[in-house]
């Protein structure tokens, strides 16, 4: 593995499961990577991004230095051969090349705009880390996908499934007050084609994730068919990919409540966080016993450090 | 002890004073609590908290994660059962949720609004940490309290005072130009009313503290008179618990200076900190041999310690 | 040494650069100073000092707390004596007083104001760190020098150059968009004339710098006179200090490209980050072999290194 940006660079994914897995049942290995520096570097607010690759890089024993681009440091240019007579201080070059001097290991939390989608989905910034510090580099979420959250979903789903056949999965659509990324609905969709299970997307029309990710992966847009029998519910708000980053409804009967939970085989229920209450999915499925919402949280301290053990090692 | 957010929180206040001094002596003890996570959360401002208490963690041998709710993360929902459409983007159920599957010890630091009494008193974000994340959690200073700074107090006169009579403590407000909550006076109320001394409060009338920490300690609203024989005096400013969150008056008479000192017992002259010069204390004192200030600063890296250390050991 | 703000602060600059070279060759020393604790007090935005004074520091073993002042804590006070009843919070003598008394040495990041001269140049900020800390204090860039960067200077210059014969070395301004202090060229002089090279400044007419450290310093007004045969070249934007603060020119005819670079002896071309590309160097320098600004940013951590196991040693 020379980066972690997708599930297409990793070699074998159940394996990595497995990895990560085992380094939930004995964390701790402050030998493993000593002297090593990883370098997190924020282009937008995170939580439990920032807090569990924190702690992952610490179980291994290396250091992490946080930097939040844009508030401990300065805006940076993306664009090539400009002359620098604007706001942005410090061109990706310059960044990320001393970056790369700098540390062994980076991961780079970028968003995307929402509004040219050629920019956001030529991952033009993630790449520029990439090819500027010369490092391996780990996505903490970047424009279109969020490897390191689908790794924990991954891990999670497993810890609940130790039966031969195939578990059903459904990644629901629901409403939001705002426009958000398709990066953790692509991602998901993508490692859960790797997975043994059987994957089921349901949104509302109009919501079609890119064709990149979903393509062979069946749509059903009546929710109350795609929930017959699910093992697991991954519910999540996104906003369109074809109507580029628009909200085109704010369906509240996509809400994910007891009506909905009812019609699955007593599924497990998935969020990655933060999520709105009442809104996204209502209060008695996240404070009943069928969320598994904080359990997700939890691994993505273990999918991080598994990662960064393989880049480190 | 199971938290650390008052005095009652303790089993055994006199133990923990010794114990904090114990490990002021010897502050370097890096495999007590090696590859144990302490999370610190800001929700306001801080300096002397902030560092001394990711200087006690790592005294300790943990590992100490600083975050800033609201510029690292985002704004939290407090209020239960809310249709999460507005601002706030995660609820305290989830983000403190997640740091409980992060961290083995929480630090939490809050403020009051000073808007709404029984809001500030009833201590809700405070409690959703202790609730939601499951940890023992450590006041960095609640909306009410400060018993990490009334701990160092504690040490502090504890270093100054080896006679078998009890010395005469003197709380006296002072004038400020903003509304300050009224968390150091009560908690300093509090703890030295555990504490072997003899506790007098003094204010102007209007700035009587809540009966729930200040009961039973005499209040003499004549300062001259208050300072007579005070071996210890605690300068601080704040706002009106009765008439809540108010600014009553700005009587510079009640600033310290050296005509307040001469009418003491040569008393060692104590504040929390941040101190606004020439206005709570004068520079006079502040800058000679009876201020104690920066002693007090120093203690907190130890009652700091001694707290975690109880809380990870 | 006592503190490190400037090349006088240095015995024996040349043994500083060899002890750095060493460090870089061998950088990880984790029981140097176990146990030690550096705080690094940013009063301005920083990529480079923030991340690789932090990284220093970590493999000398001790612990770095990185604090920004006014963002994590509050405005500082700098005046004596004055009644602080505006939107300060807090005095210097405190701030740095207790600083003093939680870390064994103290990094500390200030700009200049570029609006009185007088002010700047005596260096308040850092000179009351230094006094009121009572710490040994090491400069992360000041309002009129920044020897970190200069040291990391010399140590590049050196790996370059093994001759018998002193190599030319030139300073050259170059255009920007912003009025930028004149640290970086200051420092660099001060620091060059105690290196063995040969030192030419060129500047537009107005950009003299302060003769306390340019005096003896030739300055050649023609840049293209003062480019021949130079074997390093030093490209940096600063402010006039003679009217102070401001901007004369912004003449891109000395932006720093190939026609310059014709005329070179095949110099390295130097800078300390972040440059404007296009404007102050242009792409087909930075981008091409004579540019060393990368290994001059990879050297920052040795030579922070290098001056913190001085302090901590």
């Amino acid at each position: 593995m020379k980066n972690f940006t997708s599930v297409k660079d990793v070699e074998d994914p159940v394996a990595l499961v497995q990895k990560a897995l085992a380094l939930k049942a004995n964390p701790f290995n402050p030998d493993f990577a000593r002297g090593k520096k990883v370098g997190l570097i924020f282009l937008n607010p995170s939580l439990r991004t920032r807090l569990s690759s924190q702690i992952a890089v610490q179980n291994l024993g290396a250091e992490a230095i946080v930097l939040d681009i844009g508030k401990d440091g300065w805006a940076l240019e993306f664009e090539d051969g400009v002359k620098m007579n604007g706001s942005k201080a410090e061109h990706i070059k310059e960044a990320a090349g001393v970056m790369g001097q700098y540390f062994d290991v980076l991961g780079v939390r970028t968003f995307p705009e929402l509004k040219d989608r050629e920019l956001d989905y030529s991952e033009q910034l993630l790449n520029a880390f990439i090819k500027y510090s010369g490092l391996p580099v780990v996505s903490l979420e970047s424009a279109t996908l969020h490897p390191l959250q689908s790794l924990a979903d991954w891990m999670t789903i497993a810890e609940h499934w130790d039966k031969k056949e195939r578990p059903k999965v459904v990644l629901t659509w629901a409403p939001h007050v705002k426009a958000l990324p398709q990066a953790v609905p692509n991602s998901f969709v993508e490692w859960m084609k790797a997975a043994p299970v059987d994957l089921t997307i349901t949104h509302p029309e109009g919501y079609e994730l890119a064709g990149q990710f979903a393509e062979s992966v069946p749509v059903e847009y009546n929710q109350a068919r795609a929930l017959e029998g699910a093992d697991f519910v991954y519910v999540k708000n996104w906003s369109s990919y074809h109507q580029y980053g628009q909200i085109l409804n704010q369906d509240e009967s996509w809400s994910f409540g007891s009506e909905q939970l009812a019609l699955t085989n007593n599924a497990k229920v998935m969020h990655c966080l933060p999520v709105r209450r009442g809104l996204v999915i209502k209060d008695e499925i996240l404070d009943g016993p069928n969320a598994i919402h904080l359990q997700q949280a939890k691994n993505r301290i273990y999918s991080a450090q598994a990662v960064f053990a393989e880049l480190l090692g």
